[in-house]
């Protein structure tokens, strides 16, 4: 699965969208927690987690942010845009089983810098787990 | 290595720090690829990076950002406490054989909404490559 194209500054438009799908599993948790060392019981112990007010383990709210980090990289703009900023506010909790669809959405584009900026949500069943704001620079046709 | 405390709300001080080091390898960016699906070839083609500004293939600016929550989650506050929003400005990349070293410094208590604010920090060789803002609820003792 590799991205299949990019986007100059020039083809994207205010409004503009893409969005990806992704149903987390245990092993998914487990592996976020592996390769970030944030070995939080919360995320990997049920026991513990039964005793928190999310009843049950629940993902990274990184591992959702990360997928924001996916749509950009793969989808829009795709490769040889650059992550300058991204705000994360975090809603809700993820949990095993659950399908997050990571939204991201054109809501500036400031064409003399190169720089656009997004709109990005992620949502389980319709509602936002976790919302923020994202900007990046784009690279140019002309350049 | 399960973490060994949690820290309650009045335990914490404008001015505490905690701070991890990882270096991050080859292996680290596929697995962060892989359970993220950014598979942008920046991060995991070393002929498509050589074309790039960076030269050379690089990390995922959401890798060191999952280093922020494992501060977090593992150190301080520990578990329990809950991440609301964080911010996120990408300085500079991290490449294969970089060590991160991550500090998160307490910066504000709103002790009457038991959260608090921290100033966050991913830096190589003392050079910043990741800042921002975060904010946690933290369980209070007498609750």
């Amino acid at each position: 699965m590799s991205p299949t194209k990019s986007y100059c500054i020039e083809d994207l438009a205010v409004g503009m969208e893409s969005s990806l799908s992704k149903t987390v599993s245990d092993a998914d948790i487990v592996a976020f927690a592996e390769v970030s060392g944030d070995r939080n019981p919360v995320h990997l112990d049920a026991d513990y987690a039964a005793t928190t007010m999310f009843k049950e383990r629940i993902a990274h709210g990184m591992l959702s942010a990360a997928y924001i980090s996916a749509v950009f990289g793969m989808q829009m703009p795709g490769p040889g845009a650059i992550y300058m900023s991204q705000t994360l506010a975090f809603k809700a909790p993820v949990k095993i089983g659950d399908t997050v669809v990571t939204t991201v959405k054109v809501t500036e584009i400031i064409a003399e810098k190169k720089r656009a900026k997004f709109e990005c949500v992620c949502a389980v069943n319709g509602k936002p787990v976790l919302t923020g704001e994202a900007m990046l620079m784009v690279p140019s046709r002309a350049a």
